[in-house]
This record gives C-alpha cells, structure tokens and sequence, in this order.
C-alpha cells in the first residue's frame, strides 16, 4: 500500500510516498515544493493545488496522510499553513483519495515510541525505518516521511485488529 | 464593474456580487454557502471550490474582495477559517480574477466612514447604500456586501486620481 505523507505549508510542502510491503516500510520517492515568497498568494496557493493534482494524479497512493492543525503561538504564520493546508485537503478530496490525520504527538509515537520526540530523533528514526532512501533536505521532508510512516503503522493495526495479514 | 465580495467561512461563507454604474452601487445577486457539519472537511472545502468556481464561470466579475485575516482568540475557528479562505483564494486565482484584500477597519471605513463600527452599524450603511436588495441573511452576508463594497470605493477613488471616469 503506498501513502502519501504531507507536511502543509505555503513557503514549503514537504511529502513522501512511503511503501509498505508484508510489514517492511520503504520511501517510493519524497521531495518538497517551493512557492516563491514575492508571488501573491492566490498563484501561491495555485502552484500547490497544481502540484499536489499532478502527484496524485501521477502515483494514485491509496492513502494520504496529514498531521492536524494545532495552536501555534504564532497566528499568522498559522493562518498561512492553514490557507495552505486547506488547498492541499481541498485538492486530495477532488482526487477522491482518502485521507487520514494524525496528531503530532501520535506521530511522534509511532515514529520513536516517544509522543515527546524533538526534531533530530524523528530524523534520526526516520531514517532507520526507510533507510538511506531519505534525501537530505528541510524538516518538512522528515516531517513528510513520519506521518507516512505514522498511517501505514496505523493501518497495519487496523488490519491486524480486522485478521488481514499485514 | 461587477465586485464579488465574499466573507469566508467552512460552515458558511457569505457572497455579493455590487455592480457599480457611474458612481452608484447596486446589489446583483448575494447569497451563503452552507456546508454540512457532519462532513469531512476534505468534503466541505471541495463543496466550497465548486460553488466559487461555478460563480466567478456565471458571473464574470472584473474582481473578488475579500477581508484580510486578522488575530483571532478562537485559534482553532481562525484554522478552519484560514484553510477556507485559503480554499476560495485559490479557486479565483485558478478562475484568473484579481483578488483585492482589505483590512476589517478599511472595510469599516469605507462603509460607514468609522473603522470602529459595529456589526449593526455596517448592516444599516449596507442596506442604505445598496437599497433594499440586500436578502435577510446572516452576518456572514452583509459582510461580503461590506467588503464589495470597500473595493468599489477604492477602485472608484484610484480611478479619480488617475484622472478616468468613477
């Protein structure tokens, strides 16, 4: 089952197709999109909703896989990722593929076994569970690949639970 | 000219379509989208897409105004808002019509020559400026007549200093 993990926002869109085969976990491909910071924002937002149209289009992933919108302390950048976040929920929905939510701490726990994990040990475990496949590159990348890794932990549990093989 | 004015919502968003002829201000056509509580917000933003999408193909309008996102306590409404809002942008952004954004006090202003006016004071200003067209309706819809009309009074103005017609 391949998933589409996404970290949201308008600067930067990190994703990663993270692959599941019988339990073993593998990156397909990742990378992140830029919007240019002196561009107005409605082709900003466009390139995004052009973008992510394209992906989905192109590798049908079964699943997409978001962290949910929490408190920032700072509201305007909140608003910018969540005008983001919504054309790329907006854009998934057009496409029909389902997608799911996770919590940034239940990404942490699945990532680390740790819901209080900072940066450097989600890359850390990142890497571990996909191997070198990881490009270097911004967080939003990383952040892209653990909430992959995050629904494709959480439907195999769901599969488990049902008696599927996983 | 033909303003859209549009006050964005997830569960409502407001619309107005004022048509400016020498100076005088009418109301086209207003009117809200509601999207179901019950729905997935992938669901309710993709509800919101299409219905701007087939508004901006019936009407043509030379623009869209919209208020600015400002600080909001209620941080997880200001979210849904914003991924609205970023949903709507982006729809006229793909539909080509420029996007004209004002602050809640320039809407104000421009209404009611205060930028300290309460919601009841802009709803009178609205109803004396565009007559009795305005429907009965939510804040929501007022709003986006508030909006549209701010824009018609700035563009008429820089249509002054330029020297052209109002």
């Amino acid at each position: 089952m391949l998933v589409l993990g996404v970290d949201p926002g308008l600067a930067l869109t990190g994703w990663a197709l993270v692959e599941s085969d019988r339990g073993r976990l593998s990156l397909t491909e990742a990378g992140y999109w830029r919007t240019p910071a002196g561009a107005e924002q409605g082709a900003r937002l466009l390139q995004l909703w052009d973008r992510m149209g394209e992906l989905l289009t192109r590798r049908s992933p079964a699943a997409v896989a978001m962290e949910r919108l929490f408190f920032s302390r700072n509201t305007s950048t909140a608003m910018a990722v969540s005008q983001a976040r919504g054309v790329l929920v907006c854009a998934v929905a057009k496409a029909g593929v389902p997608l799911a939510e996770y919590t940034p701490a239940e990404v942490k726990q699945a990532v680390t076994g740790s819901g209080a994990a900072d940066k450097r040990q989600i890359a850390r475990m990142v890497r571990m569970i996909l191997g070198a496949a990881v490009p270097m590159g911004p967080d939003d990348l990383t952040d892209a690949c653990a909430v992959g890794i995050c629904h494709q932990h959480a439907a195999s549990l769901r599969r488990a639970v049902a008696g599927a093989p996983a």
